[in-house]
Formats: C-alpha cells, structure tokens, sequence
C-alpha cells in the first residue's frame, strides 16, 4: 500500500556558510522528496542565508521535520515546515473603510487565498454585513483613550482562543500598543496608504496632493513597535494627475492599497516572506 | 499669394472666472485658426485656471500675440506663445555621470526632443568626449569651496551669452545657490534619484536599499532655494527585490532617471508644464 | 432668488474645422457656464474633432441644450449633455465568474462609481448572491443553442423595461448575436481576458501560457458583430513568469480584468470615451 | 599559498526527477563550494527540471567541470558553467535605427553590461559612427536579394573568425535564412517592435495604430526559422493615447525595445535563460 505524496513547503534562514543547500537538499533526497520549486539567497549585508523549497514526498511531514531539525541546530537555522497550500488560521481588522476587508475575504472565497479568516474585528460596527456574507464571525470591539487597553486584552485573547496565526490591519485605524506589537512580532501585517517612507502618519493621500506627486502608493509592512518602520514586504503605486483631488486619490489609492495588500498576504500564508534584519526576503 | 500655414501652441494661467475660453478661441477664431489639441483645467484648491492649445494658423505669430495680450490683461493671465517644434535653447549641466547628459543629447540628435543644446557644462573632465561626440560645446567648470561664487558667475554669463532658455540639471552633483536658483526660476529642471519626498539629499539609493523598499524611483522637477522640494514635473519607479544590493539600484535607477528626465524636459519644451503653487499642472 | 449651479458634462464630435471651441465655449459663456474642465483632439486620420468640457451653470439643462443643438446643425454634430455625476442605467450580464460583477457592485456601492445598476442577468444561477448582497435584481437567463434567440429577447425586453442605458458584459461566457449587437451600438461594454489583439476567442489564458508570454493583460472594448474586434477602450497588463501555470495566469488575470473593466465602465458613465472609427477617443 | 576564490555561475536543465538538487550541490559542496544565490523550477507541463546556482569557491573551474560532467551523465543534464561576470562575446547587427546599438555600447561602456561587443555588422552605412565612437568594429554588409547569400557567408565567417558567441539582433530589419537560424539556434537574440504575438511582421506600430490599443509594447525573443515565433525572453509596455500618432508610437516604442532587449542581452549573458520546449525559464 503505497502513502499518498505531501507537497511540502520549507522556508529557512541561517548564518551563511557553505553546505546549507547540500544537507537540506540531502536531508529531502533521504525522505524520498522531489523538489518543484526552490530560491535560495545568501545577504552579504547581513551574513544571512535564505531558502524556501516546495517539495513533493511520501515521507511523513514529522519525520521531515525531525530530519530537519538535526540540521537547524548544526547550521543555527530557523526554520517552518508546512503544507503547501495549508490555509493560515487569520484574524483581520478593520475600521470603516470596507475595500481591504472585502477584498481578502472574496479572494478567500473566490480565489483559494491561502487564509481561513476565523474572525474580523472592527472597532465600528460598519463592516459587520460583509463579515456576515461571506460567514466569518464578526467581533465589534469598540477602542477609546479609556477603553484601549481592555480592547486589547480582548484583541490578544481572540488571536488566543481561535488559534490565529497572522493577524491582517485592513485599514485598521488604530495604533496597536508596543506591548501587542511585540507579543504578536512577525505575525501581523498592516497596510499603509502610502508609498513608504514618503507621507508616514495620517491622511497621506492629503499629504501627496499637498506635495504634488505623479503617483501615489500603498506599502504592506509587519508591524513593529516604531510606527510605519517595519520591514516592508511589498509596494506598488498608481499614476494621478494634476486633476486628481484628495477624494480622487483616496479612491484611486484603495485600488493599490487592496492589491498590494492581498498579495503580501499570500506571500506570508505561503510561507514566501523571510524576515532579514528591517528588510525581508521575498521569494515570490 | 497665401501665407504658409503656422503652428502655434499657447499656454496659460489665469484666476479662474468664467468666459476664459470663450475668449481665447475668439481671439484665435479671428485670426483663423484651428485648434487641432487643447487642454483646459480649474484647480479648485488654488482657484487658477490652466489652457494648453496647439493652433493652425495664417496669421504671423506677432499678430496672434497682440490679439492675447489684450486678452491676458482683462484676465491677469501669463500666458506664453511659442511655435509648436521650435527647439528650447538648453544647457545641459553634469558631473561624471553620464546616463541623463547621453541620453539627452541621443534624444535630440536621432529623436527630435525639441531642444538646442547650446552646451553642457561640468564639473569634471569626463563627460567632455560625449558632448564632443554630439558636437555641443563642453565648458569645464570645477567647483570648490573658494571657487563657487566664481563658477556661478560663469554659468550665469553663459546663460546669457548663449540666450539659454532652459538649464536641466543631468545628475549635476552641486547645489545651485539661492541666488542662482530665484534669477533662473521656473528655468532650471532637475532629476532627483528617488522617488520624492522619500530619500532627499545624499545617496537615495543607499537609504532605500538601508529601508527594504521594493520599488526605487526618479523624480524630476524645478529647481528651488529649497532642496529637492521644487514643483515635481514627473516621477516614476521601478521593481527591485531583496537580491538587489546598492550598486544593483544605482544601475537600474539610472533607467528610470534619464526616462523620467527626459519626458520633464521635453513636456517642458513642448509648454506642457505649468505652476500651480507648488504643484504643477501638466498636458501631456 | 438664485438658481441652484449645475455642473454639466458636454461630450462631442464632428468634422474638424475652425470654430468649433468658439461657437461651442460662446454658447457656454452666453448661458454664464464656467469651465472647469475641458480637453480637445482632433484626429487627422479621421479627421474627426472630439471634445469635452464640463461646465458649472446656473442655465437650466434644457436650455443649455437648445443652444448646442443650433451649434450641432451647423457644425454636423453629435453630441450629449449630462450632469457630472448622474449614475448611467446599467445592466450588468455575467455567468459564473464573479470576480468583474462583485467589483463593479462593490465600486458602485462603496465607491460612488456613476452607474446606477438595475439588475443582473446570468447565464447560470451562481451568482444570484452577489446580486442579493448589493440589493440589485438577479434574473436568471438560461442559454442553449435552442433557447438564444428566446434568451436575446428576454434581454431586450429588460433593456427596455428597465430604460438601460449601458450593458456591460461582467465575464459573460455568451456571444451576443448580430442583431443584438446592432440594436445596442455602442451600448455594450466587454472584457476580454487578453491583451488584443492577442488571442482572441477561448481559453486566452491557455494560449499565452502555451506562447511563453512575459505578460498577460485584459482588454475592455465596445462590442460590435465581429467578436473580439470592438473599439477597445481600455487595456492593462500584468507580469507573470515561467512558474505560472495556467491556473495562476487565469487567477491573477482576473485582477487585470476587473480593474480594466472599472475602469471602463467609469469613463463611459462619465462620458469620457468617444468613438473614432474603430479607435476610440479617452479624455480620462 | 591559497588559491584565489572564483565566483561560478551554473545553469542546467534535465529531466525532473528526485536527487538532482542534492547530487549538484553536493558536487559543489565537495569543492568547497558556498552557494550565493540559486533558483530552481520543475515544469509540471514538459517534464524538465531547470537549475541556476553561483557559487564561490578555490576549486579551478575545470575541476569543478568535471565533477559536474559525471553528474550530468546520470541525469541527462545539459548544463552551463561560467565566471560570473565574464563578457560574453556578442555580435551587435543592426540597420538605420540606432537605439538599441547605441544604448547597448553605451551600457557596455558605463554600466557594465557583461557583454564583449566584437562588432557590429550592418546593411547600411549610417551607424558607423555610433560604433567608432565605442570602439568597436564596424562591418558594412550589404544585403540585396542577390547577395543575400553572401552576406550571410560574411556573417557566419565573422561568428567564427570573432568566436562569437551570441548574435543580437538590434532592429536588424533583414530576415536570416533558415540556415542560419539553425546553424546559430539557441545564440540569437532579436528585438520584434511589438507585444508578440500581436502585430507580427511589418509595421508593428501602424498595425497597432489602426488597431487603436492603449499599450505598445516590445518583445526580445530567441530567433527561430519561425519569423517572430521564437522563444521569448522578455516583454514590456507602454501606454499610449488616441493623440499618439504613428509616429509618436515609433518613438515612444523606442524606449521600450532599447529596455526589454538591454535586459534580454543581459539575462543570457548571465545565463539565467534557459529553454523550455518553445517557452523560456528566466531566473532574474
């Protein structure tokens, strides 16, 4: 009786040096593993080597992962092993603006995004119908200067008992505490409605008209303890004009903002995001 | 005996009222002319109005002008009128970069950018073959501390001697002083390696590598006393990934610096670019 | 007591000859119109001029109407006059695909796209929920090699019950007949899931993927009998490599044919495309 | 004493099977080897497996050839192996058009692209002096119907006696003969002035014109018997308006041919193109 194949996905860093790629490549050969698809990157600027590998085996994924952490403490390696395809257990948040949350939640529907969204919470009950439509629970968390902390708890809470493992800000207007952004590090993404580092902070489509720009942008970033700093995993822009005002860029930059975002968010699930230092490896 | 057919573009601004364009195709009208392309716009947010046309027409220049100025005074309009084609007298200032000033000088010579380029001048010796190669004169003017006043001096008789329209700074690598940039305002174009306001001042491409951006950009605009904060005539980017070091960027931006420069120059040659406040309006 | 100010959109075209900015502009000005916006072409391959200009006025609609007509008599005009802004009648067709038809209701309802969307008709019965979710009548219009010419009729029943006045084909897996086609001229708005002229008919995705293409693209055109041939009034594309398949070509296409045909649709609604032959003129 | 690092680049294809990641680096790993950069892709659709790997390392290259000719034996692997950056032997051709030639040599010369241009071969005399400015041979041939089979003698003389290893087409406005496409297959690079497979053949951007598209676009591609049917390595766009002529296409195009063929030449100089039946794999 034969065991159906696994398709696998490997995504490791680790200090640079020579025969990384021979041990794990050795160490997917022993279980019977054919690789699909692979990027490897070594940092000169960091000393770090970055891998991801798809690969299709019959071997167990623990006895793969049990081969593999012999070799992660050899080479000080960090690693994930997962299931290619595996839907990543996601709570997102939002505010009022329906264009990111709507997008991810039919692309999930839709377009196998690679997510199972368990939960939406909006501190405004606005967005509450399209939770409903598309039946994933919906959690009004309302956030004052009073209520913030509480909010939180329930916040950290929610990501606790529903097993999230990447929390999305869909245009979330609210700055999480240094507190959640560190206990929740590497695991959350927010967009921001702008190209990074230009117009950090509030109202940035008012900001690029004011500075009279040719394009505007959206940048999808993990979100750390320093506002609008953390390590950017993908951006993109769209061309206005003189004849574009704040409300047309506003509408054109939602465009940008749900496409950048939704592949950031596909790229994490898919495990193609590696972080190096404030920057971040992507294998697309 | 007919008079050859001329063809004129006029560009214009105005506080916005009623009856503007009424008025100037009038006044074109009755000196039989066909409007063959035209562009108009209000900027609510600074209350001017802005008309671009190009215009067949019999009528000798001089006279068609007279008909405007009378026009421009009940509108307090500027207005320039030029024929559509006439080359820009340009002075072309380098360093030892040598993409933008090529670029330019290929452009006019095989791809009728409408310019004159009357010279380039440097501050360094390198550029000298390619400005010889396209038969432009090469002033070599160093710069130092001590020698700044003087070398100013001598790019200010330039411009005068050589009836210099336009200067466009080709990845100049000195900043004009105040002096210079208010006697030549709104006549100076510069290429800004990134996308602006991102990364202003030195060694864009290294701040953006340092910030993991995933998209580096160009930026040309009019040289002001402030730096790297004139009206921005054009931008535009291009994708870079984590495997891009500096030098990677610096190459690849240079792509984006002479395109983007280049498309500046030649709406600006072709009365397609005007102020609006710090802003710019721009038919292309 | 002062009349309330409409803002109006004029759209236009007729032979190119001198005058016709000034006889149109003079009736603007007579019925006290400030323009705000406004862009000409004339086409010297058709020899064809084009023109659009929006118009603030306290003048009622009508009568703004009567001038032009005398202007359209003598310049052999055609020519319509909205108000910026009033959503187009649109009936939206689809079969099983909703990626275009969820966008459209989605920008209709959340982001003030000026249609006014006055029901769905479907092939199949799958996306009656989308329908449902935007309040918008779902009808279920089978089609089998017996039953088009009964469907066709049900479609132009509605068109004319329901006083369409644009229908746009969401990823309408049908070919309309000729007379169809006729009947609604210029009224009908598809997207082709290529970049045409590139493979035309089925499957395009299968075909550039066969070809090895570098980019895939999207197509929006007006239709007309001759399948895939329409004026085509928007294209865009996107990048894709060797490790796409045909599956992932088709998924991130479906990116590209949305927002191609959003964009569309917007500028027909907003009276921004003209046609010239079988080019069309865009003012966006 | 120790030998000095060399810095390799290795690029392979072989049918798909397990083992081939782990026996190459292993290979590599026996000489020391540290891998710097690789990308590694099964294609489900042909079967063949496509591997690019540098790798610094004191093994001499023939060494580390001769580990890897084994390998290859028992994978029926064909492979590559290099110096990363060594320039690579390249024959520019080229008719009146001197954009691509001209930014080839210039990219050669100030941006280190890692080609070494032996000569540049025409039919006309006209780029002569583009080509002496760069230091490069010029070789005037002539082509009519009757020396058509001389030039091409001259031609295949020149690859040999220059020991030529890739053939760019720079807007050579001949078709090569069947003979010579086979006798040089896989070593021959053309620009097609058009988004292949729209608008083979003649006139690409006055098809494209009458056709009324909203983008233009440039493909390089490999040349094959097959006119404008070969491999394609690399696409771009442009967007274009109704205003554009056929003229503003043909320059506005130039832009983009010079950019998709600069990065065409480049990525087979750095062998990152492999063949995949009638399809590419490009490791950028």
């Amino acid at each position: 009786m034969s065991t159906p194949t696994a398709h696998l996905v490997l995504a490791l860093s680790c200090p640079d040096r020579p025969g990384i790629v021979h041990a794990v490549s050795g160490a997917l050969a022993e279980h019977g593993g054919n690789i699909t698809e692979s990027q490897q990157f070594g940092d000169p600027s960091t000393g770090l080597f970055f891998m991801r590998v798809q690969v299709e085996t019959r071997a167990p994924l623990a006895e793969v992962r049990a081969a593999l952490e012999e070799i992660a403490g050899t080479f000080a390696m960090t690693f994930t092993l997962d299931e290619v395809g595996r839907p990543v257990r996601t709570l997102i948040m939002a505010s009022k603006d329906p264009h990111c949350l709507s997008d991810l939640l039919f692309r999930h529907r839709f377009q196998r995004l690679p997510i199972e969204p368990v939960g939406v919470v909006a501190n405004h009950p606005d967005l509450a119908p399209i939770a409903a439509f598309y039946d994933v629970p919906f959690h009004h968390v309302p956030v004052t200067k009073e209520t913030k902390d509480q909010a939180e708890a329930e916040l950290l809470r929610l990501v606790r008992d529903l097993d999230v493992e990447l929390v999305v800000l869909a245009r979330y207007m609210q700055i999480l505490s240094d507190r959640v952004c560190q206990e929740l590090a590497g695991n959350v993404i927010n967009i921001h409605h702008s190209f990074l580092p230009s117009f950090k902070g509030a109202r940035p489509y008012a900001q690029a008209h004011g500075r009279g720009v040719k394009l505007i942008g959206a940048t999808a970033h993990y979100v750390t303890a320093d506002l609008d700093e953390g390590p950017i995993i993908e951006q993109d822009v769209e061309r206005v004009t003189h004849s574009d005002d704040v409300a047309e860029m506003v509408a054109r930059g939602q465009d940008v903002e749900r496409r950048v975002l939704a592949r950031a968010v596909r790229w994490h699930a898919e495990h193609r995001v590696l972080l190096d230092g404030r920057r971040t490896v992507v294998f697309p």
